[in-house]
């Protein structure tokens, strides 16, 4: 029995997200049928995280235990013949059996990349989320000073998402400017549902002056999601890399 | 009567070209739809230059005459309501009466996008040309060398097109790396149908080492296509600048 790491790539626009659901496209889902073919037989695919709707991965991370002997660094190019093109294998090798894509992850780092001019830009239309408005770079550095570290993240979650544990562990929020882009690059624990774009919507009302840097602190503590601001679009997300 | 000049940028992959074509989906088809839609009028387009299915822009120059009174600078606002969104508008003004996108142009500047990894990406497949081999950056400089200036270009233009003159005249040619892409930047004052791709097409064959720099002049002597090389895929193809 081998156990089988894979980084996997894909762009998120025509998929309805990560995880198999019946009758729809999902990553998670031809990602199954793919493994299933090359290994022939039923595979479990164990995700490192969920991404939703047009959110992208430039390194999500999966195993699964399989009975072949394919050598686990064979995958990437076998796995090139029987994926679409909007999914790629950027690396594949055999690791421990006890390894677990999920819950053996330290770390997670996501981008997210917003188009910061008056009008929609047609080439990264699925690659970056059109913001109009003039942002101040140093405000919303400022903003992002006050998720540093361990909170409850209530306010900045999806609000169906009831059960789960709200405390994470934010270790960076880079945010720099190139060109018409603006990139923001968050680091952390792990990460709730939306959590992260949520967070970017916020640093987007602050960066207009439509609200105050410090105004982030009240959010935090009022654990209330109506606080927060929009949930930026899923089109600028990128899951960027999973740390063991 | 005013004459109006806009910059146009398009993700060539769902359309098949520029030029209007019965029942196709086309950039020329769909702006024309759009600016009859604005100025109720039949308008006729003039493109600085057709690409092909799949090629795409950053800076696709038109004109258009119509005799409404919509000043020149609201048409970028305006068709952002009526276009599709794979077509974008980066300007519009009012220009002179006389001025002809594709008469007036004196140069026309591409960017060719090359994935220079083993294993194809799936973010950039439809913005990039996957080359997975090793090319050196060093012999393909040579190479282009040979290519500045003025010359006859009928080993690097499509075979079928017979009664176009082949002499054109090639200021740069900018070979780059960053990263696992390879960025070529093509100046001249005019280029022949496919003339990008199989100038590229030939620099990859010596950037392998498949030919040799110098070959390059035999084949600019031999006007015979079939001594150049591959003609590189229109994905990783981008009109970027006209210049007047």
């Amino acid at each position: 029995m081998k156990n089988i790491k894979l980084v996997v790539e894909y762009e998120g626009t025509n998929f309805s997200g990560w995880q198999v659901q019946p009758g729809l496209r999902t990553v998670e889902g031809e990602l199954k049928k793919a493994l299933d073919r090359a290994t022939g037989e039923d595979v479990n695919i164990i995700g490192a995280g969920r991404t939703d709707k047009k959110v992208h991965s430039l390194g999500q991370v999966v195993n699964f235990h399989t009975e072949t002997d394919i050598p686990g660094e064979n995958y990437k190019r076998l796995m090139d013949y029987l994926l679409p093109g909007d999914i790629s294998i950027k690396d594949s090798c055999e690791v421990d059996e006890k390894f677990h894509a999920r819950f053996d992850a330290k770390k997670r780092q996501y981008k997210y990349l917003v188009y910061n001019r008056e009008l929609p830009n047609a080439i990264y239309r699925n690659f970056s989320y059109h913001f109009p408005y003039y942002l101040s770079i140093e405000n919303m550095k400022k903003g992002a000073e006050y998720l540093i570290g361990t909170h409850d993240f209530t306010s900045f979650k999806l609000t169906e998402d009831i059960e789960v544990n709200p405390i994470r562990t934010i270790e960076e929020i880079g945010i720099k400017k190139y060109g018409d882009f603006i990139e923001f690059r968050i680091r952390g624990n792990a990460f709730l549902h939306n959590m992260v774009r949520i967070i970017v919507g916020t640093l987007l009302f602050i960066g207009t002056g439509k609200m105050e840097a410090k105004e982030m602190e009240e959010i935090l503590r009022a654990k209330d999601r109506t606080k927060a601001g929009i949930t930026a679009g899923a089109e600028g997300l990128y899951l960027e890399k999973v740390f063991y």
